[in-house]
């Protein structure tokens, strides 16, 4: 590595490396002709500040993690995108770690940014250790965490239980029986929110719900939980998918391996509102939630915690809006 | 921000700033008593070594920059989930920089990097303007392109036109006459030579080529292109798209707006292979590119450039390979 530094513009300049350094901060004095000779010779050059340097100096590195687990995938894709558009917009540098879920991956994450002096981090996806949180406070690192009620942290929640409420009430009013719920074996928080919700608000509107669950929370998932559903038992009239990519394995199974159609047969209710939901192979109702809206909110919660370190944990809600499309229209 | 610090530590353990210092430096003589006294201290208050005042200091931030316009969308997505993964398995930190199209967006983008002192760059997407290689060459900084015929760059390149004849290849040779191409109006350098490559392959062959384009290259730009091809002129019995996207809209349009079956009535073959091409729906005839074959070869160009700086610039090709689903059965 060979950065142009402020020595080789001074040079060129015909200045001290003082005066090059004064050129580049703000509010500090610098003759006029000094200051034009500076730029010119740093845009000849190429050269540009060492802002990790002074970021180093003034204990303010820009960077803040962003932790993810395969954040390709669904819903998380539009996040991490919309939340790096965010930070970005903010003046931040957002660091993206890419890792496994188990304990020991996001603990590496977390001390990963920290040796690196990231001013913040937030956590999109797995379920984060104790010494994770702890690590965080003790460095005075703000900490945001979205879908996950995490008393430890700032978090950005949702409103999983509320929208799944809504899809048994809708399903109910909308004269169906024979409810049931697609949810994970490796259940995320906010996946298994999203099913317990739904059970107890069908429950208490009078009706059993039954349960199938995929090994993950993905398409092939969606495919297998769809399979168990049909192949034996009481046949579902409506079902509550706890992501769209979960509804779209089951839509495909529903019509093409057992010739069943949508909505007259089987009526689907999805969350997220990725883009697919919107596709004419799909055209799935399901709870929107916005990322731009998520984003933004996980933003002024970094914001609000670096102005006033000592605040109690705070909680914002993103509540998602119901969308209909044609795998259920509604009563 | 109040990140714990060595001399925290060294209080603690009773101990000098230096002998903790030295503790967490590679091969630095520290007495075992007083080393072990230095670990527990910082076990106990959950202190890090500083790594970015190293990196400065050493000229080594490990920040690398990825720089890509919608990370959330298609291919690029899958690409992006697998260069953070093998940057962050390197060593690196990446730095993903979400940014949008245009030359001063993708310039300002450097800007920040360069100041950051990022290690290398690497660029998914856009056409980023001279002055950006110009940048990066006299800041002495690697850069990696993939996906674009970058003289002045390592590059990664996807083999677009050895696909795209080969899609033509296997079109005449399984009998279809009426060959089509979707591409986009908005045409990535990738999007691009796919079009011309199979048009040019099929002309060789001695067939004409209806081209149709939407206005990006996405799901809903494939419907616009199919209802064009559809709707008047000869229709197509054979359709290439230039990507998955646009070929899930074009099959949505001709199942569902024309009434026509896939592949008896047209057979399409698409380009990138993302999940979705595997879905019940869809089951996309495509040429699958590994995202993570590409990402091992960026890293690679990292490493070879970094350790010869010198060198003439390196070009390497992974090759798609042609995945036989439904939409096309070959001949």
């Amino acid at each position: 590595m060979r950065f142009v530094s402020a020595e080789q513009v001074a040079q060129l300049a015909g200045v001290s490396r003082s005066a090059v350094s004064r050129t580049f901060t703000e509010g500090a004095s610098v003759a006029p002709a000094t200051r034009e000779k500076v730029l010119k010779a740093a845009e000849e050059l190429g050269y540009h500040v060492n802002d990790l340097a002074r970021g180093v100096l003034a204990n303010q590195s820009r960077l803040v993690g962003v932790v993810a687990t395969k954040p390709e995938i669904g819903f998380r894709a539009h996040l991490t995108a919309a939340l790096t558009k965010a930070l970005i917009r903010r003046g931040s540098i957002p660091v993206l770690i890419n890792t496994g879920e188990t304990e020991e991956e996001l603990l590496a994450a977390q001390k990963m940014l920290i040796g690196h002096r990231a001013e913040a981090t937030v956590i999109l996806s797995g379920s984060p250790p104790a010494s994770f949180f702890e690590l965080a406070q003790r460095n005075g690192q703000p900490l945001v965490v979205i879908g996950r009620a995490e008393p430890d942290a700032d978090r950005v929640l949702a409103g999983n239980a509320e929208a799944s409420r809504e899809a048994a009430e809708v399903f109910v009013a909308a004269g169906h029986r024979r409810l049931a719920v697609i949810g994970s074996h490796s259940a995320t928080p906010s996946i298994a929110e999203r099913e317990n919700a739904f059970v107890a608000a069908a429950h208490a509107a009078g009706f059993d719900v039954r349960i199938a669950h995929g090994r993950d929370s993905d398409y092939d998932s969606g495919i297998i939980a769809a399979r168990t559903l049909f192949a034996e038992g009481q046949r579902p009239d409506a079902i509550f998918c706890a992501n769209d990519l979960l509804a779209f394995g089951a839509m495909d199974v529903i019509r093409q391996e057992f010739g069943l159609t949508i909505p007259e047969d089987v009526a689907l209710i999805g969350f997220d509102d990725v883009p697919e939901a919107a596709w004419l192979s799909y055209s799935l109702t399901t709870f929107r939630q916005d990322p731009a809206a998520i984003a933004a909110r996980a933003v002024m919660l970094l914001d609000r915690r670096q102005q006033n370190p000592d605040e109690p944990r705070a909680c914002e809600r993103v509540i998602p809006q119901l969308v209909f499309r044609k795998s259920f229209a509604g009563s």
